[in-house]
């Protein structure tokens, strides 16, 4: 391989991580930006440490444990590579990963999302979370349930050769992978949690809890549109310029379509320009694109992202119908979504088809089965011995003061609610 | 070509296509921040509305209306290549255009500068326009209006070749076919829909109404000239060293000396130090100096930035003097600097020369004519049916109350004005 | 050299330098945060000064100032290679610096670096220094003091042959040449300046003085380890995949390391989840890496980092024990973390040894002396003239009052302190 093209495939590929890790500021503000003031760093404190603890967490042995280099696919469930990132030999030259990258940037792009599936949990269970239990839960989650459940698809493990060595559940991104196990979590956790103080009153009516601050709710995700421009871009895993820059096309229009589809469907429902509902249908369609963004024409990635749109509409009545309490509307944009998105690639596509609509099935299953099942005993666990719900006068009062005695916006007067 | 270069030359400009889309944060930020709470809500709606729908319909016909393929462009006025962006037979090979990307990046990075022209309006016409209509405007503008001038040069329509096949109007990256044509809707659109109540007192005499959020316009202006590292290094359609280079050089030199120069001007007549003025400064440098960012020493875009500073200034007293109402001064930021910078292109520079001069006022003058004009039929067809400007109550509480029945700031205590 | 990867390169190097500009939003978000509201447009005003006059001063005279073209570096102290910065005849060639950059991109890479210095102080002297000679300082150690300074080893000046022609001072990305240079400044400012009003009780013990808006804050650190991407990436000053890719990864594991480390040690000292040293930390690990981010492994990456965040928790609490008022904890992160990363250099990693450790001093001497002395002399001639600090009533009310006669956040209403 030139020089010159393993060079730019690398570029690329670093790129599409600094990307991906400017995700995490999208994550931040969305959080913050829809729920109250008074919360504010203790979600900030949550995703700072998903970032960092998260990265070393990977580091440590979350990479080895994802990537454990099963010999064939077919029957690989659990294999770890050891700790650290020792470098292979041929780490550095165009000999790995067919000189799309190299082993430091195949680390780190890795690392980045990792740290992603924790932060959609985080959403979800904003407002009342212990942060102790919670530091806890991410440790877990990023170190142990992502890299297992991305082993068998990304690392070469069973569900990659479901139908034989060449055909198998297809995830290109991460649907599946990245947002429904988040997605899964975030389910659990809430449900586990109890809704928020307020949220549901004594008729069992969903309440709104107004967001903040909602400049900076559409700064993330406008961040984080922008970072699925290396999210989708940099799984392409190389520069190859008609894949990426497909993969750009697609992503883009899908978000497009999802915001107006959500635009629509819930201007027609509610009789109101809704930002917040523009705003999840864009991440919707992010979402919805993600397993087959590399499949998909633009007129499909349109269809699947405005469909994802509809989606967000209905699936965020419905979490309230069924008296779950998701402050940011992470299960309806990550797991619901996601979902959504891993069965389009049997639906639509370059890979349309009964068998790989039973593969997307089953790859969708056993994140489920495995996902909901660890999230449950990790939150149930934390909840029978030192709880996971602060005490009701913190909740009041705002867990900014209690858990880390400080103000989010000390000059400012607040109204208390 | 060696694949590298073509994957290097497709890898920088999927990245200038996510600079620009950025922009559209540094949009909304710099028009919230300059603007009153009460309206957050509803220029967050419009600046979501515009990057999903712009995309849309460029997508559907104005990618292939701005670029009809006009055998030569001596008579190309209109033309189009049909729906949707089906890829020519070569596109995702080097023989589509030079090399310099595929296909699939051609369309994304068109598509996230067609936007732009509608969010320059937006700014203008922010706190009193009816979100309806102004929805309108902005399908109309984004899919025909702005494909349709760019046709005529970067098309290759008859602009391009005013002066036989190897001479014509030059505008590298848009100062007249993006920014003036965002800039003649915005004139005509705050002319049409009167200033804001309270902008003009009893006596005439301008009042400033100040904006609510100025740390976010200093950010959207940080982030708007990070994403013109995109608009004008993008604009050399391709990774050349050389160029490439050189244009980002030119373009931060001249925004620099754009904040310095409206900094010294506006600190002399106002004794006062400024700080709108120094960012509204640094955007003027930038839109001065985007038309011939390719074609000016270090040293000739520092005094064309410069120049477009003191321009700043003067420009928005004089906007005020007249008694239009620019909220974010984008008239004098996008249509004075937008033309200053077209003109300089005959001044300054490699193509500098009275025939060039002509040829660029010819190019500005047909930008006038065409935007105006439509602009006008557009905004006073609303005008004259739906109405284009909410009622009294309405923007005196906010639009945000009343388009959208949502707080950017909930748990903030505001004052009324 | 091929095109292709002369052209990657130089991609890599352009894109470094637009992430290095955008640091410039962290820092005023950052800042910002980390203060009152009342004194947030003049901590605009100064950061959009810096990077505007800064860029100018380094176009005008510093870039050959620091590049002066020492022949031999054994005696290269103070040269000056004349205005402006006219291109030699290859610079833009593959002949020019190996290939791996333009000669333009070479300035702008260079020129986006040289305003950090000044920021940096800028953090420090805050909510206090009169800005007038506030201005006249960042003209002077922007334009003549750093460039100097840099001219010793990255100009190939004499610090960069200490132990002859192959052996000397080793600064990778500037932990002494940015941060301290920019550290020796701010300290010798807030000495000069004495603390806030307010910062020292009585009975001399420090008061916390609350930042106003800690999402913005912690927006900026995230923002600031994105651009150290292009700060540390770009300092390889090619795209080798190798090396850029291991500076990514050293840097992103030192700034969790630094992070974690902090928060470890804050937690112990103060039983509280403290996120502002949370912060610190992952800025003081990202400090720390830059002198060797490629000499270390990743294990030395996270040691050096850890250590780091250490240092910052005991080094803002020997600030405020020894009196001195440092609203961001500048001196902490960027001088005495610097200091680190620089002695590191002679502990860990490819160049470790006696010999190293020594040239390591000397560099932190050199830097020391030179850049305390020329502060201290600008600083002090600036305050027995004009005076450094504004008056008592200014301090109070606020700087953006008297200095900028304009609110940061008009609309909303603030406590007063």
């Amino acid at each position: 391989m030139e020089a010159g093209l393993f060079t730019a495939n690398n570029i690329w590929m670093m790129i599409c991580t600094a990307l991906v890790f400017f995700m995490h500021s999208g994550f931040a503000f969305l959080e913050i930006g829809l729920t109250r003031q008074k919360n504010t760093i203790n979600i900030l404190f949550k995703n700072i440490f998903i970032i960092t603890v998260g990265l070393l967490m990977y580091y440590i042995g979350g990479f080895n444990l994802m990537y454990p280099g099963f010999a064939d696919g077919s029957a690989g469930i659990l294999d770890f590579a050891g700790f650290g990132i020792a470098a292979p030999e041929n780490g550095m030259t165009p000999e790995y990963a067919d000189g799309g990258y190299t082993w430091w940037t195949d680390f780190l792009f890795q690392g980045m999302f990792a740290a992603t599936a924790a932060t959609i949990v985080s959403g979800a269970v904003a407002e009342r979370i212990k942060i102790g239990p919670f530091m806890i839960f991410v440790i877990l989650y990023v170190g142990l349930v992502y890299p297992i459940v991305g082993s068998w698809q990304w690392g070469g493990g069973f569900l990659s050769t479901l139908g034989g060595d060449d055909a198998g559940f297809y995830d290109f991104a991460g649907s599946t992978l990245v947002h429904s196990v988040g997605g899964w979590g975030a389910l659990i956790g809430i449900y586990l949690l109890g809704a928020r103080i307020g949220k549901f009153g004594e008729d069992g009516k969903p309440k709104a809890i107004p967001g903040h601050n909602i400049p900076l709710a559409t700064a993330g995700v406008l961040i984080l549109w922008l970072g699925w421009f290396g999210f989708n871009g940099g799984s392409v895993l190389s520069g190859d310029p008609e894949l990426t820059s497909l993969v750009l096309v697609t992503t883009s229009l899908a978000a497009a379509a999802g915001g107006v589809g959500a635009l629509i469907l819930s201007t027609l429902l509610y009789k109101n320009l809704d930002l917040t509902m523009f705003l999840n249908g864009i991440l919707g369609g992010l979402v919805g694109i993600t397993a087959g963004a590399d499949l998909m024409s633009p007129n499909e990635a349109v269809l699947i992202g405005f469909i994802a749109g509809l989606i967000i509409v209905l699936g965020v009545a419905f979490i309230d119908r069924i008296r779950l309490d998701d402050p940011v509307g992470a299960v309806t944009v990550h797991l619901i979504c996601g979902i959504w998105g891993t069965l389009a690639v049997g639906i639509f596509g370059a890979k349309a088809g009964g068998d790989q609509f039973l593969y997307q099935l089953a790859g969708v299953g056993a994140a489920a089965t495995f996902c909901s099942l660890t999230a449950f005993i990790i939150f149930y666990s934390l909840k029978k011995t030192v709880g996971i719900r602060v005490a009701k006068e913190e909740e009041v009062d705002g867990l900014d003061l209690h858990e880390h005695g400080m103000d989010a916006y000390a000059d400012f007067r607040m109204n208390q609610h």
